[in-house]
């Protein structure tokens, strides 16, 4: 299994280090990547490996979050309700869903029960229809949370409160795809039209089906970029997202630049697209050596 | 280590099934993949583990092959001398490419000594330069080799001899790199048109370096293919290969029809020409997600 958990700290790196080794002090936990961004106030860690070892890394993790980040100091252009904010499990090999989803509640009753952190679960983890999206859950962030969490059963936490933690505010607990995200840089300056592609393709003004969008400014390049979050890439590849907004791109007089990969991709999300361009007629993600190595360790 | 033992029969699925349990029966050693292609009468085994189970594994499969594979039966489309034809180790993981070729030597001693089926050694396990091209030693096929393996010296093979195993031939190993199996099906039905495009791309004429290519019938579909093998991907990636052949089919007034893939394919051999396709200005392998995880294996 995998869980990328996301932490509001971006800049003191005494608190990331901490988390760190809190993460390589569990036998059987992969810290396989950790990045961060001072904008954003806001950093990613990602773990791999059995799932016992995961979780309890994980919570050993945020243990460490909610000693060291105060909420009450936070600022960052990211929208944000804890000191750990969002921790999705991901399956990998030999793992569904719905395990992933019992992992998070699992983590979740130890977060409260220990830490006196309020838990809410999302996406497959979700106990309420309504919190499966996490903009959602999400919605107002620590400080408009802190008073609706006590006063508006809507908003009340899935373990815990009532309330929030002083400090940490509150975690969100969940089980999700493998998502991607991927950034494709328009030959303009002119950021309306990025935002105008972004609402042509996401899936929630009625575009393309597990595609999250937004236009952004690249101010220090002085390009606008379409930045997106491709929530199940087996139903929409990257290649479909990539033909999408050139499509939408050049109706508007503009050309793709060049596009980012953001953070790790699983092999066949590349790979599934490479055989798109290929006319391969007989790929299946059995073809890529290392998934197949990975079965037999 | 990695082994991909080739085998002179794509047909007769009890002779494949009893070289694939062959290869299960030895501990440690991985069948990740096996293929078979009726038209080439060929099948191509995939083995993965530590090097000593590989090649006991190997060793088995072998002698199946050795006793139920006839050659003066065998006809195909793809050039052969040996029922096991070609036995190349490739290096993955803590092993150098010095470690497959001692590999293959021992390998070849113990063919000769137990199965009394001669050797060639090829590629990095070569023994004479002129033998470093597998094409060089399997020139004129089993019908030419049985022959002149006895009276050319320049032909004999390398452990073993005089002459071919009556029914097995001989068998061709090595070390060497990951090779892609790649082929790309034309919309013609004309074979002429496939050898002029494999003989315009590939590197022995002149073409793309680290391409071999030949134009083949596909007489159970009626098309014409360009079958290729790429040596060094990293030099040579599938999507420059692709275009080439797109290239050259237009100039001669046909198009792709489709292609395939044989074998497994390393992740970023797929990865970087994904990456091509979508501009992706900041790709690097290191963004492959099972890569990490092997790391940490």
């Amino acid at each position: 299994v995998e869980c990328v958990p996301n932490f509001s700290e971006g800049r003191n790196e005494n608190v990331l280090e901490a988390i760190a080794q809190a993460i390589k002090s569990v036998n059987g936990a992969h810290l396989l990547a950790r990045e961060k961004d001072a904008d954003h106030h806001r950093s990613v860690f990602t773990i791999a490996g059995q799932p016992d070892a995961v979780s309890s890394a994980v919570f050993q993790a945020i243990a460490v979050a909610v000693a060291s980040i105060d909420l009450n100091q936070h600022q960052g252009v990211h929208p944000r309700i804890g000191a750990a904010d969002v921790v999705p499990f991901i399956p990998v090999q030999d793992i569904g869903m719905n395990e992933c989803a019992l992992l998070a509640h699992n983590l979740g009753k130890r977060l409260w029960s220990e830490l006196r952190l309020p838990v809410y679960f999302y996406e497959s983890a979700a106990l309420r229809p309504e919190r499966r999206l996490l903009e959602a859950v999400r919605k107002g962030g620590f400080e408009q949370l802190r008073v609706t969490a006590l006063e508006d059963p809507a908003r009340t936490p899935d373990i815990g409160g009532p309330g929030l933690h002083p400090t940490a505010g509150a975690v969100i607990v969940g089980a999700r795809k493998f998502l991607l995200a991927f950034n494709i840089n328009l030959t303009t300056s002119d950021v309306q039209i990025a935002r105008r592609i972004a609402v042509k393709i996401r899936a929630s003004s009625g575009g393309l089906p597990h595609v999250k969008a937004m236009g952004v400014m690249l101010a220090s390049r002085g390009i606008a970029q379409v930045s997106m979050n491709l929530t199940d890439y087996e139903v929409t590849p990257l290649h479909v997202v990539y033909e999408a907004v050139r499509t939408e791109a050049s109706l508007e007089g503009v050309s793709i630049a060049g596009s980012e990969i953001i953070g790790l991709m699983p092999a066949a999300a590349l790979a599934q697209s490479a055989a798109h361009w290929l006319q391969c007629v007989n790929y299946s993600p059995a073809v890529i050596f290392e998934k197949k190595l990975l079965l037999v360790d």
